[in-house]
């Protein structure tokens, strides 16, 4: 094993005078997502490969963040960078009326691999277009109209998708008045419903998910959309009997269930998709990122045979000149072969139990910072408080704090990439790390856990 | 010059097997666009090569479509296949807030090919998201909410994108609430405005705008988005003057002009964006297809310095997993400098005033059913008419006919993959096309008129 945060063979002088100019360029000509563009700093990566990334000045770092929770096959995967490669020497484009062998193959292997009848595939770009295109087939299916989501949420930011988000990221953008309409999540750690176990949880999420279809009114709800382990809001693993309790409802009042698989589809939580570690069966289901690690742009929607019909013979009013790409669906293709090839799903459970479980549990135990850590698979939440009684985040939801930013430095300075959020940092390593590389995270997680302790009681 | 419709070596017996199996992966599992699913018999694409494409016969097209009028370059430029190769091998994917050498570069080119101050650039994954943006861009910019769009025009599948879009499409998912209003275009040929000269057409056209502006208040609008040559509405060329007219009234209501030059961007009117023809300076300008010729899928936002500033302290509230995407920025990269090498855009010019222009007048004054012909470069609609004095169309608007069914067979069956959308087809070749190739078209597209003219009087 390799020290991280080393400078190390493989990075050239050439190499880093290149990035001294893309960064030049960056912040003439780049314009950066959710950001003032101002007083950016970004981090230059010179170089990828693994489970690791290389900044501006050649150090390496572990990528525990999978850049946005994408890269499930690690960095520069040898199988999937050949068949990006051999697609493009074939075909790298074409419209999506025409039938093309890559993107046939890759609707057949996800077909396969969802669960229950989700037996079509309608291609997009990415999660949120998906998001978007899964609610316009609930709408055109039912003849509803309104959308159920999660407080905390994200589903994408294209403005749909945005005003169905029930994070922060909507308040810019709120139309509030789009046929929306939200419920409070399941959150164990911070009951909205003052359960005092995860029964309790269960029992008073699901009643107060029915409250909020039926003063709504059930026949104006098209689609309950739920990220099936809620990702970006803090990686709260839905209590027992909550997913059987939101699929019935569904099934009682016709409302068709979006299963938003974008973050913990293909093998995140140590199953294909989150959904499957209840045996539950939504009726449409999206993803993005991990079906081909996000080497190429794609996303789509996964449809049952029911709503299919619906489509047979009245034509569905979307599309996208993209839909199919034969690049991103050759590497679709790849990246579900080598994950089969080299078990990472199973690896991903693994670490899950074996490594991250007791691992983060040992950290929690230890640091007083620490106020919940929860998880499956290879996602993570810590959950960072200035006291374990009251529960007050170390960063207000929605905002930073001095503290944080200390931590998130103190991780870097480590030799980590992390992934943080708010009062948060995730564990999102790549599902094919190895037990040194997850437990040399760990180590980092859990030196820098000193500067966080300083700011709880 | 070889045969169009022949059988060629290039495609073996495998290639067509391999086909007949994708061909029933795809009726089993893909979900098409803007379709219904049951009546599908979508060509098989077995290989593709410059200004050609192969059918699942193996049968030799030559594509006057560009696909979705995206492959400017053709198809399988040599230059761009080993780019994405190279990109592949170095990095495939990093995420948004990071510094990327080919994001970068594919940034500094476009800031500095496009018009006046645009010299900003926000990746996204495709043109509907660029739209997207752009409109939320202009409504934080300006901090109003409505969108002025007009009628018959396409700005892209997703729902804000969609209920913007003025065309047949929109009809599946109108909110008719979402702070569109619309107005009429300039479109001299069929004038909703009586007009009987290109000048009464432009002067009529800018009062309705300004009209609708009044009528709206202008102190709620926030954008006017139009494409700069509308194109799958018909190619109507603006008349003289009335970009200019665009720009002003823009300027004195304080309004956002967003240039959509999705299709007609990079080349495709003979000048790298078609605002160049009239020397006009739009505010915001969103752009994908051409940029890399949709090779890996890409789209962005070209911003103005003063839009751009608004964001300088103040968050962005939009952003995507994808956003300046490695492997797509390093197929624009090689693309724009495949362009530039070879000349791509002045052939285009030259195409358009050289061979299309006067070729298809020849066409028109030959073919009673030809009411129309019109464009600049390498687009141009030939628009098709029972009766030219009453102009009255081959295909109802929105609507298919039968006759136009048989005109697309018997360009089909003469060699050629056309571009047809209700009474109209479109002639959207690659720019690097060659004159024999081009002319082959039109000798295809003259052929295949009598059978339109079989239906005209």
């Amino acid at each position: 094993m390799s020290t991280p945060g080393t400078f190390i063979a493989g990075v050239t002088d050439a190499d880093i005078e290149e990035g001294r100019r893309a960064y030049q360029q960056d912040r003439e000509h780049v314009f950066h997502s959710w950001s003032a563009q101002a007083g950016l700093d970004p981090m230059t990566v010179l170089r990828t490969e693994g489970s690791y990334v290389w900044d501006g000045e050649g150090r390496r770092l572990l990528d525990f963040s999978s850049q946005m929770v994408n890269t499930n096959i690690g960095h520069q995967h040898p199988a999937v960078v050949r068949a990006i490669q051999d697609q493009a020497a074939k075909i790298c484009t074409i419209a999506p009326s025409h039938v093309n062998a890559a993107r046939s193959e890759a609707a057949r292997l996800i077909a396969e691999l969802t669960p229950g009848d989700l037996n079509h595939v309608f291609f997009t770009n990415g999660g949120a277009d998906a998001n978007e295109h899964a609610i316009r087939m609930a709408r055109v299916h039912t003849g509803r109209h309104k959308v159920l989501s999660a407080y905390r949420s994200y589903h994408g930011g294209t403005d749909l998708a945005v005003n169905v988000t029930g994070d922060t990221r909507r308040f810019g953008n709120d139309h509030a008045g789009v046929g929306v309409a939200r419920f409070l999540p399941a959150y164990p750690y911070r009951s909205y419903f003052d359960s005092t176990s995860e029964e309790e949880e269960t029992t008073r999420a699901l009643r107060h998910l029915e409250d909020v279809i039926l003063l709504e009114g059930p026949e104006s709800i098209a689609a309950l959309i739920l990220e099936s382990v809620p990702g970006t809001p803090g990686i709260y693993v839905p209590p027992k009997g909550y997913m059987q309790g939101v699929r019935n409802l569904a099934d009682k009042y016709g409302i068709v269930w979006i299963a938003d698989e974008v973050m913990v589809g293909f093998g995140r939580t140590g199953e294909w998709f989150a959904v499957d570690h209840w045996d539950q069966r939504p009726d449409l289901m999206t993803f993005a990122k991990g079906v081909n690690s996000g080497y190429v742009p794609l996303g789509g929607v996964a449809i049952s045979d029911e709503i299919y019909q619906t489509f047979a013979e009245r034509p569905y009013p979307g599309g996208l000149t993209y839909s199919g790409h034969p690049l991103a669906c050759a590497a679709a293709v790849a990246t579900i072969q080598a994950m089969k090839d080299e078990g990472m799903v199973e690896n991903a459970r693994r670490l899950g139990t074996e490594v991250f479980g007791p691992g983060l549990a040992e950290i929690a135990e230890k640091h007083p910072s620490v106020g919940d850590v929860r998880g499956l698979g290879c996602f993570w939440a810590i959950e960072l408080v200035k006291d374990r009684q009251t529960k007050e985040p170390l960063a207000p939801y929605g905002g930073s704090s001095a503290a944080m930013g200390e931590l998130i430095g103190a991780l870097k300075a480590g030799g980590m990439l992390p992934f943080a959020n708010y009062n948060r940092i995730h564990v999102a390593p790549p599902l094919n790390m190895s037990t040194e590389e997850a437990r040399e995270g760990l180590r980092i997680i859990d030196e820098a856990l000193s500067v966080a302790d300083a700011h709880a009681v």
